[in-house]
């Protein structure tokens, strides 16, 4: 006789209407495999009026309803957000029911005062879903390497924004054209705003920190860049220097504490996040015991995520039979803090527009000399254009806001025409 | 006040070695984490008297002592080989101690038998270590991917032969050279065998198949090959064709039955698995919901090993405190049986070495067509050598046994010279 599980849903958008339906096309595998009968009892919608294909019986207007219900013994949210999503958790949790949740916003912002809440009712959320949908990065990480200390992670974790930079990349379009492209192929959101401005990918690269490093880092200590600023031309320039550009999110622990970043940024071209194209996330995770281990898959969607939400569900339910692991998230002070944003060390491609007269690179270079910053590599393509020429420098390692200030200084000069472009350049462990 | 659990280590070759000191390395994450603290209490070795960094007082030649100590709550197998290694884990499994083990070939062998056993005894059996490495894939596969049906896998799962293979494609070296390489540089074994004879990999595909499919595929329907006879020819007529040759464990699912091979075999080049170089194991995932997954790492050696038993230890620590997810492995039948090998659909390379002379390639593929078999393309490289020239037929999905009898008729035309070389081509679904 198998074990029944009520499962209150709240969502019924992309995500929740796939969970719902493979919870009824997955019954038998889940049975067979776990000894779990999931029975969904009710599902929390903002207009129960709305045609759905669910029973009209099980559809409640009020998320309250799931809390209330003895029967539910695991509320699954998916309605995003932060005040109603947040109040359900806190409620849920309260009364005694596991969580799972897709919600990347809410934990990023909200992660430090939920699960101490969690902990507080002896009760886990399970959040497999907020990253990079179907590939299971956060219970490897919190379970599989539980032994190590983190290095590094690296992350292309937005696939809109790898879509459009792949597209930029591959046929040699603007910006604008790859985002046309990638709404009319329902890659984008009709609002892409979170998506390309580099958000989306940051709220998920802090619950990976979280994890990593046991403390949450402050939204505020992030470096968060959009891709809306990428050229044509400096995708160019990054090929012909042996690099491609990725929106990356980058998780380094250095002597000085964590940096978390998501920019555009280079990575050589023959790494293997380069060749991670359209719509796919992968998260490579550098481990002292492990080593270098890569995680590649479905971002996003409806299926993907799905799979992971179902995941967790068979950890609620293991949880419900036994006693759970742990709350989902442990703080612990092994690490340290995080590091602001403008201590953090990188290396730098930096495009500039420049007079064509000779004596322009001595005072570039100068200036970061100056500065202590050393230049790896100097490209002046030729041109037979008028006016300003494109100059691009390679940095080497520099503090960031060491290397602003000489950018600023750099900006000033007369022979520098519009503004500097800076991205940042990955060049992994060797 | 942390737990202590007492750990029986059984071996201590490289990787009983690495976990030992590991276990201390990373006493303080684990005691974070977990909040549970590992305690050597023996280490069961054959000879007693080789010096060790281990304390003598651990030391001991019986393994059965392990099983005594009540102390104990997780012996570890890590010697390898059958009937010492089974005795022990039996041994364990009855005294009701959590095993962990990496011993891929005995469980591929008799892991109806031991699991089984680990059902009645009510105590799991937890092998991450078994299978690549440090690449978490048992438990992804297990846990992560629970809801879904899998339709493939397909892995490189053994280093020392992707290495050859590697290098071979990359450094246009034979077969013997590339061996003595791996070998000079400590990537192969001082007896190479069952790295390059394909039993390795067979071993960790039949435990990955075993996972996804709910039973145990008998190695009597498992089609093996090694590598030791691909031709630095084939690997270049690989290359002109658009793919590489990867010693590739395939595992799919299909109407009558499951599938499991490894054999070299052609992927396309632009395929990311045809990426993973030198030592690295991946596994590519195909789950209904999750759809394409792909995990890449380290599959062998101390460290990589290492983690993946310590992720199994603190999975232990939680089992000893509550319910146990379950034993391990839950047999099912959702699968139906495992398909004999020459009932097996695949497309092949065939490499023959014919006279050059008009109407050969006639009677070839008269004999294929005759058959039913398709031939999608066929090259005869232009050669101003005397005597025979080779002749490349990539042929269509075949039924294995149909295109091996017709293949022997092909190898009895008087035209054709020498043994003709056929290869397994895995294209992939679109």
């Amino acid at each position: 006789m198998d074990k029944k599980i009520g499962v209150g849903l709240a969502g019924f958008g992309t995500v929740g209407a796939g969970v719902y339906r493979h919870l009824l096309s997955a019954r038998d595998v889940l049975r067979r495999r776990i000894g779990v009968e999931f029975e969904v009892r009710r599902v929390a919608v903002r207009d129960v009026s709305k045609p759905r294909e669910v029973s009209g019986d099980l559809l409640t207007g009020r998320a309250s309803d799931l809390i209330e219900d003895p029967e539910i013994g695991v509320v699954v949210e998916l309605i995003g957000g932060m005040t109603t999503a947040r109040e359900l958790i806190e409620g849920a949790l309260r009364a005694g029911k596991i969580v799972v949740t897709g919600n990347k916003a809410l934990l990023a912002e909200h992660g430090e005062a939920l699960f101490g809440l969690a902990e507080e009712c002896g009760v886990p959320i399970f959040y497999e879903a907020a990253v990079a949908g179907g590939i299971p990065i956060i219970k490897s990480v919190r379970e599989a390497f539980v032994a190590n200390r983190f290095e590094s992670m690296h992350g292309i974790l937005n696939g809109t924004s790898n879509y459009i930079l792949s597209r930029m990349a591959e046929a040699g379009i603007g910006y604008q054209e790859a985002l046309d492209e990638a709404s009319a192929l329902g890659y984008a959101e009709a609002d892409p705003t979170l998506d390309v401005n580099g958000w989306d990918a940051a709220h998920k690269a802090i619950i990976l920190a979280a994890l990593a490093y046991g403390f949450w880092i402050p939204p505020s200590d992030v470096l968060v860049r959009g891709i809306d600023t990428v050229t044509r031309e400096d995708v160019c320039f990054a090929a012909e220097l042996g690099y491609c550009i990725k929106l990356l999110a980058t998780i380094k622990a250095g002597a000085d504490g964590i940096e978390v970043r998501v920019c555009p940024t280079l990575i050589p071209s023959r790494h293997v996040l380069a060749s991670v194209g359209g719509v796919f996330n992968a998260i490579a995770v550098h481990g002292d015991i492990v080593g270098e281990t890569l995680f590649y898959g479905r971002g996003a969607g409806q299926d993907p995520t799905s799979s992971s939400v179902l995941g967790d569900l068979a950890e609620a339910a293991a949880a419900l039979q036994g006693a759970p692991r742990n709350c989902g998230f442990i703080r612990h002070e092994l690490y340290g803090k995080a590091l602001p944003v403008g201590a953090a060390i990188s290396k730098f491609y930096l495009r500039l527009a420049v007079e064509d007269r000779p004596g322009v690179l001595a005072q570039v270079a100068g200036i970061f000399g100056e500065a202590g910053i050393g230049i790896s590599s100097v490209i002046q393509p030729e041109t037979t254009a008028e006016g300003p020429v494109p100059l691009i420098l390679m940095i080497h390692d520099a503090v960031t806001h060491v290397f602003e200030a000489a950018c600023g200084r750099v900006a000033a000069l007369e022979a520098v025409k519009d503004a500097p472009v800076a991205l940042h350049v990955e060049a992994f462990a060797p």
